[in-house]
C-alpha cells in the first residue's frame, strides 16, 4: 500500500543529556531528509561492545529489510580500527570492528562485507573524535539512497574482523547446565545465555517444570510461561522475549532482590539427563 | 496541503536503556514504513497504570483524528488480562484491559470498543512476556493502513472493562476542597486532582486571589496566572498544562521544598463557600 | 533524489519523563504531518540558558537548510519576555528572548529577526504556562508548511535582544592562555571555552604537542588527535567535535577523574609565546 521509506536504526553509548545523537541525524538528514529515523537504544554502557552486540542481535530481524542499522560504540575513534559495513539478510550494518558484529556474523552468513575507506561518503574534515557523525551517519544516509555498498571500500574476510568470545553454557559433571548473566534490563530481569533450544539440546524431552534453577542460594522450581504465573514479588524463570532464560520477580526488581550483578552463574539442574541424555 | 502521514504514539514503562522500544518500532515499520512515530513517554514508573492513564488524558487530544494511541503498561503481559482497541472522537486507543483507559472512557463516549483476539495481525509466535512488540505494534500498524477496527475482535460493553477508582476532591466539614497530589513531573511541579472547573463548581463567584492553598502546614495565597508571578525560590500555585491545580516553586523543585509525594492531601480554602456558596 | 522533508528540531529542558515533549509534537504533528522531528536533546539542565546557546551553536549548522530549531528552555514563561524568530544562513530558530540565540546572532549576520506576536498561529487559549505547546510548537508546525516569517510579527533589531556575557578566552601576564570549563558531556568530557582558532591566534606558530595544559594542579602536555592517543584511564586534551578544546581520559570520566566542575579555570602555556608571539 504505502511506498517503503527507507529505514536507519541508531544504537550507541552516547547517552541523551547531549546533542550527539541528534547531530548525527543532522548530517543524515542533509543527505537523506525522507527515512525513518528509529533509536534503539542510546543507553549503553559506556564502550560495552558486549552489550552492543547482545542489543543488537535481539532487534535488527525485527525490522525491515533494507534496513540501514548503524551501531556507534566506539572507544578506538581516531585510532587504527577499521569501519564495517556488513550486508546479511537483506539488512545493512555499519560499526567499527571491535566485535559490536560477532553475534550477527557468527554463523558465517553473510552476504557482503566491507572495510570503509572511500571519503567520497564522509563529511570533512573528519574528526578523530566523532566518527558517528563524520563518518557513520553519511555513509548510512547514502546507503538509504541506494548507494551500492561495492563502493565503501574493499571487501575483506570474516577472518580480518574483530570478535568477541562470549560465554556460552556447558554442563557441569554434576548434570547440570552452567551459564551465566549476560545482561540486565531496565526492569532487573536478569538474562542469561541459555536459550531454549541449546536447554533442549542439553536434556532432550525435559518438561520445564520440572528443570531446578539455582542462582547463588537461591532455588526456582521449573521455567514459567509468563512473569505474573507467580504472584507478585515472587521469582520466575522464563523464556523471555529475547528467547533467552530470564530470572524475573513478578512486579519487581529481580536485580535487588537476588543482589545479581552481570557475569554471575546460574545453574539448570535438569532431572531427564541424569542417566537419560540422549545426546 | 501535505498528504495526511498516520501517527501512532507509544506510551508504556518500558525506559529507553533497553531495545524493546525500539523493536516495537522494528515491528510497525516492517509493515508500515511511511508512519510517523511519536514517543510520549517511556519512563512511566513501572506498572503504574494510574500514571499511565493521567498522561493518556491530558495527551492525546493535541494529536491528530486518526493517530493511533499504543498504552503499553502491562503488569499482567501473558497472563489473562484483555487487550483492548477503543475508538474515541476519531482517535485509535490500544490498551490492556487494566485501567489504562479509565480516563478517556469514564464518560461513556466511546464510539467502539473491542477485546482485540484476531491473531492474523500478531507477530507469531505470541511471547508471553513482550505483547508490545507481538500484538500492540503489528495491531497498531495494520490501523495505520487502514484496517477497518471491526476486523480485530468482538465489540464489548464499557461495563466489561476494568476501571480505576481515582479519588475525587470533595468539600469539607470546613468549607475547603479537599484534593490529592496525582503526580509529580520532572520540574517538581505538584499536579493535584483539582481542576479549575471543580474549584468553580465548589465555589462559584470564586476569586482565584482570594483562595488560600494549605500543603502540610504551609500556605500559599492565590492561584496565579504563571510561574514567574512571584520571585524566583518561591512557592505558587497555578493551573498547570493539564489545566489541573499545580504547586510549583519558581525556577525550582517543588517536591524538595514541600518534601512532597503523590497521594499527598492538599487544602483549598474557599472564602466564598462560607456561607454563600449557592451550588 | 528523494523530496525535501521539512525538519523541525527540538532542544528543551523538559526531560523525556512526562508527556511534554510528545505534547509538542501531537500539536506540530496536527498541522503538517509530514514533518521530520528531531530531538537534539531535552536533558538540558533547567533553564540553563548557557548550555542551550552552546548546544545549539554545535549543532544547527549539520541540519539541511530550511530546517526549523526550537529552543525551549524557558523560565520566563508566561512572563514579559518575546518569543523570538530568527532567519540566519537558512536556518530557521524559534527560542524565547533570554539569550538562547547568543551564539547564532552574535556575528550579526541574521537574516530577519521578529517578536512573535500574531496569535492566528497559535493554539488557544494560551496558557501561562506552556508555551512550548501553545506557541512554539504551532508557529514552527505553519512556517514548515512555507508560512512567510514576516507573518509573525514586527521585525526587531539585534539591541533589542537579550545577550549572554559568556567568558572568553584571554592572555594572562605569564603567556598563557586562560579559559573556563564551559560544559561536561555525558562522557565526562570537560568542554572549555577555547578553540583552535583562537590558540593560533594568541600563539601563532605554535605546535600542539608543545602546549601544556594546567587544571587545577594537574599538568597534561600537548594536544593529541584523538582520545586513544594515550592509554586507557590516562588523560589527554584534544579538539573535541564541537571544535573546541576539551580534556578527556581515555575510556573514563574526567569529570571524576579530575573532580572538575563548569566555570572552573583552565590554563594553557604557549612555549612560542614568550618573546616570539608576532600578535
Amino acid at each position: 500500500m504505502n511506498k517503503r521509506v527507507p529505514v536507519i536504526t541508531l544504537l550507541t553509548d552516547f547517552g541523551l543529556q547531549d546533542e550527539y545523537v541528534g547531530v548525527m541525524k543532522g548530517v543524515i538528514l542533509s543527505i537523506n531528509s525522507g527515512v525513518q529515523l528509529v533509536d534503539i537504544t542510546h543507553a549503553l554502557t559506556r564502550h560495552d561492545v558486549v552489550q552492543a552486540a547482545l542489543v543488537l542481535k535481539s532487534t535488527y530481524s525485527y525490522f525491515p529489510t533494507n534496513a540501514i542499522h548503524v551501531i556507534v560504540v566506539d572507544p578506538g575513534v581516531g585510532g587504527k580500527r577499521k569501519v564495517l559495513c556488513c550486508k546479511r539478510g537483506g539488512h545493512f550494518f555499519l560499526a567499527p570492528d571491535n566485535g559490536a558484529l560477532s553475534l550477527v556474523i557468527q554463523d558465517g552468513n553473510v552476504d557482503e562485507l566491507r572495510a570503509i575507506t572511500n571519503e567520497a561518503y564522509f563529511l570533512k574534515p573528519v574528526s578523530h573524535t566523532f566518527h558517528g557523525r563524520d563518518i557513520f551517519a553519511p555513509v548510512a544516509a547514502h546507503l538509504s539512497r541506494g548507494l551500492d555498498m561495492s563502493r565503501l571500500g574493499q571487501e575483506i574476510g570474516l577472518s580480518d574482523v574483530v570478535t568477541l568470545d562470549l560465554p556460552a553454557p556447558f554442563l557441569s559433571p554434576r548434570d547440570a547446565l552452567v551459564g551465566k548473566i549476560l545482561s540486565i534490563d531496565a526492569f532487573g530481569n536478569l538474562i542469561t545465555n541459555i536459550d531454549q533450544e541449546t536447554l533442549m539440546r542439553f536434556g532432550p524431552g525435559q518438561r520445564l517444570e520440572d528443570v531446578v534453577i539455582m542462582l547463588g542460594r537461591s532455588k526456582i522450581r521449573g521455567i514459567s510461561t509468563s512473569y505474573d504465573s507467580v504472584k507478585t514479588g515472587s521469582p520466575v524463570a522464563v523464556f523471555g522475549s529475547r528467547k533467552l532464560l530470564e530470572i524475573a520477580v513478578n512486579q519487581m526488581d529481580a536485580r535487588a532482590y537476588f543482589k545479581a550483578g552481570v557475569g554471575q552463574t546460574i545453574t539448570v539442574k535438569l532431572p531427564t539427563v541424569k542417566g537419560g541424555a540422549s545426546r
